[in-house]
């Protein structure tokens, strides 16, 4: 079974690579990053760099299709490459799938018109204008329509645990699950806007217009 | 303030890019992949690639050592460029870290003889071999000694987090938190063998043959 995620410019890394993490544990997935082309796509602040092994029309029919987000959607959504092969892959895949403002892309690619969806706490009125109904929820799933979408960043681990059951079985994800150590113990209770205070979403602001 | 992030061939990939992915979101923080040599290396098996942007001998003197584990820890424990560069870094850090099986990498440099740390489950009898005193938690700290030890993969995030509260404050902390939404909520409760039934073992060991 082929698993093929999505790289691009000024992605967020975590997006791609919990996933990545949980998937590759599993002997009967291939994982393969694809891309506009071949070679490196730097990831948000051009800190890290990952490697696009096959271009979008190399890999014309994976079983799942993984998008991950980042602000390097912002320019992915009026149509392109990466648009038209989620749009494309879709009627053959047996899931398509997304972790943050990557379910902008399945928006954008007409898979969620009218469908319950989520994306990271910061685009979701962009996901409401792209023809989704925002759910504060951290994975929804549409089986009917084979697809599965995660909230922020760090969401695609749970993600993808619950992908892993679907695509084999829950012995599977577990499994996964026990070789990842995926027992989270976060230091703090911060994980969304609504359990923080106002000086953590104060440097909440000043940081992403740093980067914006 | 400069966190350097060791890469080397058939390295975890997540054992990097959760610490990274905290740690990124903090503009105070400049990250660097450091490396062998420049250029890509492959995390373990093979299907992703990930850019070293500096060889050890150019980043000598980081604020911050993150040393991930993964397949490819086992042929640098005998010594090399790695366990070299972070036994010549370490007094000059503000702590030095790992994740997984990078804790054997730090017992190897002989930072950790007497001391509790921690690793990825499977490699408990290998971190007492090397002369820590192996503890069954997910993250533990020696403030005194400048150092933070994450045990499996996933656990990384867990251990960044609480490293931003230590380099910057408690609210980067939670501002990075709530940048990478992690809200954990993972579908099963299979983080640790001890969590989990001899069906799911069994499954881990096949998996984990695989990949050897």
């Amino acid at each position: 079974m082929q698993v093929a995620i999505a790289a691009f410019p000024r992605m967020t890394a975590l997006d791609a690579i919990g996933p990545y993490e949980v998937l590759q544990r599993i002997p009967a997935l291939d994982l393969v990053f694809v891309g506009e082309r071949r070679g490196e796509v730097r990831t948000e602040n051009g800190f890290l760099g990952l490697t696009v092994d096959a271009a979008y029309d190399e890999v014309p029919s994976p079983d799942v299709v993984v998008v991950p987000g980042g602000i390097g959607t912002r320019s992915l959504l009026d149509g392109g490459p990466l648009v038209d092969w989620v749009r494309a892959t879709y009627p053959g895949t047996r899931f398509t799938t997304s972790v943050c403002t990557g379910s902008l892309v399945l928006a954008a690619a007409g898979l969620l018109n009218g469908l319950a969806a989520t994306t990271h706490w910061g685009a979701v009125d962009k996901l409401a204008e792209l023809g989704a109904k925002p759910v504060h929820r951290r994975v929804i799933e549409h089986l009917d329509q084979r697809l599965v979408i995660a909230a922020g960043v760090s969401s695609g681990i749970d993600m993808a645990l619950r992908l892993a059951e679907l695509l084999v079985d829950t012995t599977a994800a577990k499994a996964a699950q026990t070789l990842i150590e995926y027992d989270p113990e976060p230091p703090f209770d911060a994980g969304h806007p609504s359990k923080v205070d106002a000086a953590v979403m104060a440097r909440v602001e000043e940081y992403r217009a740093v980067r914006a």
